[in-house]
């Protein structure tokens, strides 16, 4: 951290500084500038935000913090690329991971149908929703434990992992025996107390970035689930939140090289939820393919103009095959051509 | 809601629309424009949300939503200011109530002196936080049960009511019993499963606006404890993400006159997490006075310096003193000269 | 046009808005909803924003525009796709464009360099700035017409036609003579009086999107151009403004398939100025090709370090040999496999 | 500036950094952290922002500048408030000034009416627009010199200065010799040649912050403008742009407090673009009162559903006499009781 002083500090405010670095247990470093005066306390800063206090000393204009507030989470901690493994599907080991389904379980049938496509046009884990965070309480709230067992048994069923949200601590026993991974949504992306609690389960966690969140803060919630001992976690970038209204919200595909440099989980894109829009699904895609991602998630249903949920931005079971057609060609480019290059 | 029909509509594309609004239990109603079809869909739209599957129609355009989707928390549903009483204080009565007090619970004697403090200048509520929402795991996360007790045995001995942060479902119960008023935080504005348990609850609520929410969402989260039960909640806006970094967050002053014209609910600022700077905490509640809002909840700390958390923008006890000095002066004027007006 | 009235409005406020309708040159068309009264104005409305003036009549609570404002520039208005023509480089026709240079040109030796380097590597456009939009008035402001003149020299060695930004309406016939594109730089995207301007010159514009202006505003932007008889425009995605900091801007990359949609005109990216950040740069131009733009524009430098502008995002040639290699590969299979399909 | 090193970084590349910090003319300042090494530049790094290409140097993490990149704007170059005067009017100079009128100037009649009314209200300084920047091509584009000439002489039959917008460098003389205030607009903000060119005006200028531009940025624009020579600057704050849309922008009122700390310069508020609705500008506009701003500019129309350009955001008469009352009130509250507050 550095302690950047005010033009006129006093010699007496300097003292000052440099006695309240000492007493944090830190080391303090002077540099005298041209106008200003900086003073370092070195150490390290992680965890201790209150040294951020500092900017309440007299003389004082601002504080800067150098080290990155995340340890585990770090490219730095560990350098080679952590593998997801869930049954025989591993994500973040070069192969172009596609997780598709509907957004709600809503029906037997239904499940059926969203299975079979997704499984047959080459999707690798199956999602659905059992536990629905509608920002209306007159909303589809979801199926609930029915919902949950649905997607286990047309997972089973079709051979493929699933992918399921868990919201409150105290779902997470029921969620965790019947979903191979636990997605932890955008709304939640700083329930801490959640954060701890799939930090403590033997399942994957599938952590969304919250749609008003930095990637910094992305990072430090998946530090909340690594510190406490599950390190399988996959990032997924799912649209912030800006002024443009064209689209629902904004993909920030730059998230993907940006998280591949600072951090040594996987990363994967839901265009779903960041166009809104099922039309722009599959270029989205595409640019997930092409960026770099390690796969999508993406919503599928049999007749979305029938969803209890998000209809407008599921893909319809013939827009989900041209999806993974084009996924497949752009993959192979990918792996041939550029993954290959240093 | 309105349907739009894409310019080169057919008749048959007309038809599937108006079946479909039929289907799903509403009046179709056409317009014929000069170079557009608008379908309306007469009912009432409220919760339904899938309605708006019918982008997904061909032919169709775009999806326009009339009514509100909030009910319980409107200004029609209730034309009279909701007043929540807590002890003897009113909040939404027309006092201009200032809530006060550490960032976190830390010491016995911390929250003595800051107890002390706002209640000699005027506060008329004593805040306190037991369960900290820290971005960091490494960061102090609150004194839990302990800081309950105390913060409860602190406001006993002041005679001021107390309000505190619940992070989680499972913490109701027991912060219930210690404190007067539950504050929902930025982090959970959309923690549905909370919302639905303090609904539950016979205390009032303060729910915070999320950092990234419109306001139109933070009437929905209303929404959800209102239609629980619990009619008892302050509104708080508390600052939003922007891209100014001057201030930690930028105050949306505006979200008070917007939801006076709105809702019933009583609506206070928290000019602390807002500028995340002590030295611009005394305007930002002279602004909150001045555009009508019912109180403000600001950060004390006997030695800023020395918080455990958010001592950047803590206010040190004479800037208190000062603050509630200015804070008469001008709701003087306002009830004499402003609040008369028609 | 339409205009929702309050719940209570009364029959008196209903007369008063048709009238106000039909007084404005348009057919009022009622619709009674359950709760609520709607009344169209059917007539075209592009251009007539003063209808919103309509907002202000009492009984009225919200008036919600239908057509799109922009007319010239819509996909309705021209299906098929302009293709820009500049020498024998077609922008918009198939071929997926790469325009590179340094930032600003800063001398003979530099330019030549750059020029050889984009050439060779397969670049078709030459980019450099003469005039810079700096924010600090003491910053490094441009060669003008000096470096026009060597941007222009360069441009024929090579064989590449050349593209600058021009920041005044002053400076367009000048900057005209030596340049075959005129740049309009993200703070003048909404500079009416030089797009006007430009839409009076014979050159193509390359119109990059404002840091902070919507989809619908940066149509509005070429509207202007467009109204004034210069059909040869270029969009240009360069990132938008948001809360996340860990890259200089926000690249926008859903813009692309949501312009495709809405307009005939190429849109092309800038992952330069996006990202900030020259390690970010291929990553997003690849996903510039899989997204279906029609090319990018990218800084290139010989020496990065040395540059009097945006050193840190230019690309070093060898990184800039890499970006053609991984363009073109991706390029060959978008145009095999998903060019192809409907 | 300070050079952050990678963990990793090697000998070499600190001596590489610290040669190239001396090469472009500093003095290098070494500080070994326990994780990282940091390399203060020390000397005067304004307006050498190519200082930042040391980013691009290998084994460089990061770059922190620590100068503010304006000069004369700031607080620590000039420690006394400017005052700007105009006529009799003396902006920041303790009293509180209103500048209103209409967006646009239409008629000599609605001119007259709105002048008539908004002098005898207390109004001291009159605004209307001559040249209009539209969004769209086809909307009212102002009454231009003939609008000009309309303004100037109900001011002087009024006794009141003006105040205009002037939109492009080749108008810039004209309205000087109308105008007693040059007003740039916010999307004109960073229009660089035309903030030269009013900088060598003698006529003061109302310097409006861009709808996303950061307070930072609005001082580097005002800076380009003292540096020519013009030191009568009066800041606007107008709303910034958010994802919020319940009010056309978001009133950023925290940058009051922040300005005046950062600068000598007076700042003052437009409630009415703020907030884009006229029911919400009277609130606003005493909360620019009580957060110490200098002034508010307000939209004014004797019949606002006639208004050619911003009809909702326009008081009608009776509505501006309320705003001044009630003015008048907080503003005597703030000098008796508040201004004289250390």
């Amino acid at each position: 951290m550095i302690i950047l002083l005010k033009k006129n500090a006093t010699q007496e405010q300097i003292d000052q500084v440099t006695e309240w670095i000492s007493s944090a247990g830190f080391k303090p470093h002077l540099s005298q500038g041209v106008e200003r005066t900086l003073i370092g306390a070195i150490g390290d800063d992680r965890g201790k935000i209150h040294l951020k206090s500092a900017a309440f000393l007299p003389g004082v204009e601002t504080v800067i913090p150098i080290l990155k507030p995340y340890k585990l989470a770090s490219r730095e901690f560990r350098e080679d690329d952590t593998v997801v493994r869930v049954g025989d599907v591993r994500i973040g080991g070069g192969e172009f991971i596609v997780m598709a389904g509907p957004c709600s379980v809503e029906s037997d049938e239904q499940m059926m149908e969203c299975g079979y496509v997704v499984k047959k046009a080459g999707a690798r884990i199956l999602r659905g929703g059992a536990y629905k965070p509608r920002t209306s309480p007159y909303s589809f709230q979801g199926m609930e434990e029915e919902g949950l067992k649905l997607l286990k048994r047309v997972g089973e069923k079709m051979g493929m992992p699933v992918v399921t949200e868990v919201m409150n601590t105290t779902d997470v026993d029921l969620v965790e025996t019947y979903s191979d991974i636990l997605q932890i949504g955008t709304r939640n992306m700083q329930n801490f107390a959640l954060l701890k609690k799939v930090g403590r389960s033997r399942r994957p966690v599938l952590l969304k970035r919250g749609m008003m969140t930095t990637i910094e803060e992305l990072l430090m919630s998946a530090e909340y689930i690594l510190s406490e001992g599950n390190e399988q976690i996959i990032l997924c970038e799912r649209g912030i939140r800006t002024f443009e209204t064209a689209t629902r919200n904004t993909l920030d595909i730059s998230a993907v090289p940006v998280l591949k440099e600072l951090t040594h989980l996987p990363v994967i894109i839901d265009p779903s939820h960041a166009s809104g829009h099922a039309r722009y699904v599959i270029p989205l895609t595409r640019a997930a393919v092409a960026v770099g991602a390690d796969g999508v998630i993406v919503e599928v249903h049999p007749e979305p103009e029938k969803a209890l949920s998000d209809g407008p931005q599921s893909l319809r079971p013939e827009q989900f095959y041209r999806l993974m057609d084009e996924v497949n060609l752009l993959a192979d480019v990918m792996r041939r051509g550029i993954g290959g290059l240093p």
